[in-house]
């Protein structure tokens, strides 16, 4: 049973970096596989096809991500500084990811959805739920902020969708770019967007 | 002579069809020339390699793009009357592609600029140049702007990259959610990124 896990966990792995890479069309089972380490036969044992396992990535990429953003907007501090700190800790890890292998990932989410949503229905659907959850986790914080008199932005809702779209452009351009350095200017256009005092 | 131009054309236009359905690392050569019905020995008398094909089809959709961009940006008008007007041919552009096919295209440069930053280099420089134009051209318009002061950001070229970035993130979600009308909150979250008066 260790052993079964086991596999189906390298597959993940190989999987979620080749898609990092190389985006998920350009590959093929053989060749995840292969980078896994684990016999082909076993890929349909854990994952009925390769859309499969790309939700499968895009969940498990989800799951940690929203821990992160839960800990972080859920955290100690004004619901600004919380805000700025998911910001901070964004940048942090595309420089992490850069400093260790010369490249910027950008978002494994935005890459997707620009590459897939008009071709797979439920990987599009899994995609704007994720998205409809951050721009929900964004809003309950810019509710808050408004609350207190921080922010004088009227419509919550499409304020906290513009701030994300500013992070999914400006991690485009630190990826197009790559340079991390990119995502520096995201929390003054933050500031901006939600009409900050 | 005119068929043979006419080939070269055709295998252009089915290209960027297939690209923008598609993305770019999932087509092949021979799929491209049944699409654009040329033989397929005839592709490489016109292009030297795909990537040459994917620089082509790139060039052509900015030249095209960019006489939009520098008709509406030097036209009529106040800078921020024209800096809308350019918003507003954008919403309209992806409203015309999706009630002609059901979907919302998005932005071919933006596209690829997910797809194939990380894969090459001769690619990744030319949407680094358009990126940088479309930049530039907004910066001209957000100085002009604050020149007459209807505008208070102090750092117009940032703000220039943020609008750019704005766009380019409301235009994947318009893709992800297949919704032109996501468009539409983009010239408010501009007002608020270059501190309109």
């Amino acid at each position: 049973m260790g052993r079964t896990s086991d596999a189906r966990q390298k597959i993940l792995g190989a999987a979620r970096s080749l898609i990092e890479g190389r985006g998920y069309s350009a590959l093929g089972v053989a060749e995840i596989c292969k980078a896994a380490g684990v016999p082909k036969g076993s890929f349909y044992y854990f994952f009925e096809s390769k859309e499969a396992l790309a939700l499968a990535v895009v969940d498990e990429h989800w799951a940690a991500q929203r821990r992160d953003w839960v800990r972080v907007l859920d955290g100690e501090g004004s619901p600004l500084q919380r805000l700025r700190h998911l910001f901070e800790e964004t940048e942090a890890g595309q420089r992490a990811v850069h400093d260790g292998c010369g490249t910027v990932s950008g978002c494994l989410f935005g890459n997707l959805a620009l590459e897939l949503s008009n071709q797979t229905e439920p990987i599009r659907e899994r995609l704007q739920d994720i998205f409809d959850a951050q721009v929900e986790m964004v809003h309950a914080v810019v509710t808050e902020a408004r609350e207190r008199g921080d922010v004088t932005v009227t419509d919550t809702r499409e304020a906290a969708r513009a701030v994300v779209a500013q992070l999914e452009g400006q991690v485009m351009f630190a990826k197009l770019y790559n340079s991390p350095q990119r995502l520096t200017p995201l929390w003054d256009n933050c500031l901006a967007l939600l009409g900050a005092r």
